[in-house]
């Protein structure tokens, strides 16, 4: 058995999220289906972050077994030409060990959120930023965001669907860049709650927007989902990197 | 009369290009059927580049006449409100006076283009740039596109098609950029014969990669559009600035 582990973008616009649904296509799915082309073999591809619907992706990675050899950049070109039309590409692949996976062995995952800042709608970043009309005061985001930074319990931003067991996360890096109109919000962690991420965001833009008053330190320590802003809208957000 | 001058960002994708035409839907119609929706007044929409099918825009320029006074900022808003969903934004929109035209008075032209050089497909990009999997030497296309710089009869860097009477241009830069898998190529002058950017670049990327020998110096002295390299498709194109 060889195991393999590749390195995807996508655009998640028309896609149910990462993982297979019964309601329409996921990019598990499309990737599955090109990977049973290429090989011949029936595959479950295991991802390092479920995205959501919507969700982008440059740099999502995943792993999967073969029985035959193949090598490396022919799974590449091959699985590529088979993923065609479709706005999946798979950048990388590596062959790696047995005890490798893509979800458990993820050290740092890193996610990116483009917000357009600006009184006139959407038009070369529709579907791939979340447009925002209402002037955003940046230097307020960045300082709130400050909050955010360490090891906390961040029950407020998580959505209600989430699974997970403990809402305590520690996050080690969040960056906000303001370029032109884009507003850029960089967020690493090992493991993230359910939307904590567009929650992070939606939050930030209330506060950044005027809209919302009290400070991300508050929210974090009253641990109520309601008090926390928005979730911003999946278009604008992409799992960029996975450490390992 | 009053006369605006409005700045436009755009998805060329889906339109046959900025200029009306029998066969589908311009970027010019579709602004002039949303001036006729919020002003009641039919109007000709006057561009500064009449870029063609598939090439984006992030600031091209156009000027029309209304007979009823307008807020600028209404225009702006109401334009957007009634080109949606189409990917057309109306950036800007300023009054100006009557012997401005945005054609005519225009003094400097901006372009870029967009390469993703790499050996997988594109995703994120799909239709926004030109996927190249032969690697490039961007040193050799820097050093190249300096032969550009300045006035020279471009005759074989224009389409059969071209329309212009003279045949000589003048480059006042031409920039190129690497950064990750992406080359950026920015090009300004006054005025450009018909698919000259994209020629440009296509003969800079065959170069780059090695298909092509001859340099931009003698290719230009040659005055024979066979010499040059292959047009670079439109997807890849965007007008970004137009000066008065």
């Amino acid at each position: 058995m060889f195991r393999f582990k590749i390195t995807i973008e996508y655009d998640g616009t028309n896609y149910v999220g990462w993982q297979s649904q019964v309601n329409g296509p996921s990019i598990q799915q499309a990737i599955e289906n090109a990977i049973k082309q290429l090989t011949g073999e029936r595959v479950i591809l295991f991802g390092a972050g479920r995205t959501d619907a919507g969700v982008h992706a440059l740099g999502q990675v995943a792993h999967f077994d073969l029985e035959k050899k193949f090598q490396i950049n022919n799974i590449r070109d091959g699985l590529n030409q088979y993923l065609k039309p479709q706005p999946i590409a798979i950048l990388e692949v590596k062959k790696v060990k047995e005890d490798f996976h893509a979800r458990f062995s993820a050290k740092l995952r890193s996610y990116e959120y483009i917000i357009t800042n600006r009184p006139s709608s959407l038009a070369i970043d529709k579907q791939k930023s979340w447009g925002v009309f209402k002037k955003i005061d940046v230097k307020k985001m960045i300082l709130e965001s400050k909050f955010f930074l360490g090891k906390n319990n961040l029950e407020a931003f998580r959505s209600a669907s989430c699974q997970a067991k403990s809402s305590i996360k520690t996050i080690d890096k969040i960056q906000i860049i303001k370029k032109v109109d884009k507003i850029y919000i960089k967020v690493s962690a090992k493991s993230f709650l359910h939307s904590q991420v567009r929650i992070m965001v939606g939050t930030l833009a209330e506060i950044g927007k005027g809209n919302l008053t009290k400070s991300v330190k508050k929210i974090i320590k009253e641990k109520k989902r309601t008090q926390a802003g928005i979730t911003a809208p999946a278009c604008g957000l992409y799992l960029t990197k996975v450490k390992y």
